[in-house]
């Protein structure tokens, strides 16, 4: 029970030490969640009420059914483009409004889940590569704060690409509004100065640190406050400001969606990636947290509680959610010790849901689109890039890829270019094991690479050792080797493959090797196998391989020099070529 | 230049002998090959004078530009099957008819051969493994043996998958027609006895052993003269049987195709797959052609030759070719020494499209239909498919996945099911290397897994050595188990990566790395690698991740141990545990 339920774990140990610092760390979360739920659905593309939704009951089924103790979930910057980006085609061809479009995306994100997490799918993550994820991060990053400048310029515009976004704005440079465009550049001013220097200026009035940093993260709030108020008092609606308008206040009325099947199909793709991607990025921050005080996740688990999480956004009218970086962390930070920190902050949202929605009328939509930009700029890391540059060329392929096609062809293809683009270069890299002809040392039983020692080598035997498992990448690869050095030794008589690196032999690469003894057979050469693992062995006794096998099985690589030139008279030490 | 035309290296030398092997060759594949490229055509859709066309001028081609000295290319069934199932949809849909479109994905498939050539992408052919490939032939023969059964019939029907040509036969029960399906039994049976007993039973009455098989291949080509005759002397197109009819004389006028874009667009993915699956199952006739007399081929040159001879075959009306098994061996076994049995091959068939087309109007489609069940049966290998099972669960899973899909949607879901499961599979299978916590034999400075040895152990030290390359794959795995590790040994102050097996570290595990030092760094433990091989460390020094490890690296797992000990002022040995 306790598995798949971990609520039973740290529920039976709850004390009135752990409320109050959960308590205090869900109302710093709460205040950092508001202003984010409704900037996130605002890039979405959906209603502002719809992200305050996202961040009520999911948090509640996280709590239950996840396995970080200080993750917080809730809508964020990427998953929420990536629903804007599924969800816009769906709303134009006019198979569902972009609401229940959001909602269907949630419940099937969920059911993606928690499949995975019950059938133990987690690993299907690993096809995003740290290259591949961090790109794509940095992407949507790019692509996020380009598609806000319009709402700072109060401007028309949308495109889920880099060329479409500018395309658009570049046609509107005469329509720039400057009542919205005073409101967003003030906004985006005062929040990078509250966060360069309004920590440090408040610690040096003498506020104890902890008070300055809940401060200081408060600015969006106040950014919030100060422009509604603004909104008020100089009538910005009058002067061409887009403001939030008319929330629906009331809690959402839980209900099961309905799921129309060609809706399914379309954002099915759509459902998967986001699925992935925000396990990846969820995954990554709670095992971050989860390490600080040497506690531990479940990765399986992980995909259950997110599941969950997004049935319940999907059940009360709200939108794909995922673990987000900042807000956990600033959730640990604040000394949350347990996911009650999460009920109490949806209990905190709940509250601003029925009292709050009425004074947010009057917000003005460049204040929340400030906010955007200046949360995930922070998600923009170049330096990721240089680096892996420096590092792994073809890790940086893939990295450039995705991040290329990210921006100019939109984030599904994108993320899709990169992961078939590192699979590519993965299969490309293993397709050529490192490999080497070797000989034997003079005067020792060991046997070494020709082109790197001075070794002994018989010219009826060429003996062969492979770096590497054998499997479908590089059985073609043993293929072409062997068939190339046979080539050029009309001598031979004896190949011998040397396998202490050979972890793993699979059915290609097993073909590969039967092909390759008859090949050898039909011109006349005997094929052998030396230092072959104990469970490879194993396994090839499994199958007929062995009696097929021209040559045969020694134990060590010596051990076959020594018999198959004792078979020609000869001894174990080949004479050094004069 | 020898590299780009081959040609260039074999034609030289040509003499007499040669001549006279090749010519002889070139006269038993021209007869195997009039009556199969007239079928094969049939089974792609196509009119009967496409298949002589792309047995011409590709021939040629590929005799210019091709490795193998005896590979016989040409039409061949799977890719005909391949071509029937690309063009359907697009001819279906109004896109182009069927030639045209089968030219344009000749031109794009010889297209997509020549770019894989040029950027040495052959390695792309990896991802198919052996079972993926022979699960697809077997599937590919069951359907194709499905869908020649209408023709055996005389009834009406069609469908790419088999449920929808077994129901299409289901409703054409009643209209079986007697005179098609005496001609198509009638020539299953013989060409069933000609395959297993002509070649005994002639070489029985004395004919030498050579002039025996050549006559017992010529059996398709009695079958296509005694129902040629057959449908005139019994006027058997009055009985219903559908015959041929008019074939066009003459050769085709060579031309640039037009290549319209909607159809590029469309035909593209079909096109990659019919040039993926072409090249491995050339490839590897040719492989085992060459070896038989220590010749070889070069794999990247295979792709330049086949798509050369794609190229000529869009040029010249033809359809995708690519390297027949069964022809190449016949070729091969009939002393073929160069590709320019190849070009008498291609005289050959040009002579028969010129004067013997008049002869074929009155063929009967029963005659070529049973001439591709005989075929394509010997595809079939169920027993392939056992052994697969009996060797390894995760291949067999693959191969049981392409069948299946394959046989219940088609070819191109079903190649496209076969490539993901078996990449994921192996992603499954990397996804979680082999590692041990290792502790040291007593008495020794070896290491050894703490669960298969007595081993000694420091509370305070884990050590775990991993068996495996770290790469995107297996990246988190790394962090889990350690993070599981870390989280049940409360006294912990060191962690020991112990790398001997570990040949790459591609940029996630690089990450993986650094987030591990991170994350034990701030649960105080210092993180430290042991017995990094040359070429790692190399590149570990060209990042700054040796700079943040707040451990060391060491040579050796003993120095390790005798360290971090020895700061405690304890020996290098640990105390049994009581």
């Amino acid at each position: 029970m306790q598995r798949w339920f971990p609520v039973l774990d740290w529920a039976r140990r709850y004390d009135s030490a752990t409320l109050g610092a959960d308590l205090l760390a869900a109302v710093i979360v709460t205040i950092m969640l508001i202003p984010q739920s409704l900037a996130y659905a605002m890039l979405a593309g959906l209603p502002p009420e719809v992200g305050l939704y996202a961040s009520i009951l999911p948090l509640l089924a996280y709590a239950v059914f996840g396995s970080s103790r200080t993750l917080a979930v809730g809508p964020v910057a990427v998953v929420s483009l990536m629903t804007a980006s599924a969800v816009a085609p769906v709303a134009a061809a006019g198979l569902a409004d972009a609401v229940t479009a959001a909602v269907t995306l949630a419940a099937l994100s969920g059911a993606i889940l928690i499949v995975m997490g019950v059938l133990r799918l987690g690993f299907l993550a690993n096809f995003l590569s740290h290259p591949v994820i961090s790109g794509f991060i940095t992407a949507s990053g790019l692509l996020i704060a380009a598609g806000q400048l319009r709402h700072i310029l109060g401007v028309e515009g949308g495109g889920g690409t880099l060329p479409e976004i500018f395309a658009g704005l570049a046609g509107q440079v005469g329509a720039v509004n400057p009542a919205t465009l005073g409101v967003g550049a003030g906004v985006l001013a005062f929040l990078y100065v509250a966060r360069r220097w309004f920590k440090r200026g408040l610690a040096g009035l003498g506020l104890p640190g902890a008070l300055a940093d809940a401060v200081a993260r408060a600015a969006p709030v106040m950014a919030i406050g100060a422009t509604i108020a603004a909104a008020g008092v100089f009538d910005l609606a009058a002067r061409g400001v887009e403001l939030v308008g008319a929330i629906p206040a009331g809690l959402p009325v839980p209900g099961l969606p309905v799921l129309a099947p060609d809706l399914v199909v379309a954002l099915l793709p759509a459902a998967f990636l986001i699925s992935v991607v925000g396990f990846v990025e969820s995954v990554s921050v709670a095992q971050t947290l989860a390490a600080r005080r040497r506690e531990r996740i479940a990765p399986d688990q992980e995909l259950i509680g997110l599941g969950a999480a997004n049935i319940a956004a999907a059940v009360s009218s709200g939108y794909p959610v995922t673990g987000g970086f900042a807000r956990s962390v600033v959730n640990f930070d604040a000394g949350a010790r347990t996911p009650a920190a999460g009920v109490f902050t949806a209990m905190g949202i709940a509250l601003a849901t029925l009292f709050l929605t009425p004074w947010l009328a009057d917000l003005p939509q460049a204040t929340l689109a400030a906010t955007i930009i200046l949360a995930v700029l922070s998600l923009v890391d170049f330096r990721a890039v240089a680096r892996t540059w420096r590092y792994s060329r073809s890790d940086f392929a893939a990295m450039a890829a995705t991040i290329l096609v990210t921006l100019g062809w939109g984030v599904e293809p994108g993320i899709t270019a990169g992961v078939l683009l590192s699979l590519a270069l993965h299969l490309w890299r293993t397709s050529r094991p490192h490999s080497a002809v070797v000989g034997q040392v003079p005067g020792t039983e060991h046997y070494r690479n020709i082109e790197r020692h001075e070794v002994l080598t018989d010219p009826a035997i060429l003996s062969l050792r492979v770096d590497e498992s054998l499997y479908f990448a590089n059985a073609r690869f043993l293929e072409d080797r062997i068939a190339a050095l046979v080539a050029e030794r009309p001598g031979l008589r004896h190949v011998v493959l040397m396998c202490p690196a050979v972890n793993d032999i699979d059915a290609s690469a097993l073909e590969s090797l039967e092909e390759i003894n008859r090949r050898l057979g039909e011109a006349g050469i005997r094929f052998h196998l030396s230092e072959v693992k104990g469970p490879v062995m194993d396994r090839l006794r499994r199958t007929d391989f062995l009696t097929h096998l021209t040559g045969e099985v020694f134990l060590s690589q010596h051990a076959a020099v020594c018999r198959l030139r004792a078979a020609d008279g000869a001894g174990c030490t080949p004479a050094p070529v004069s």
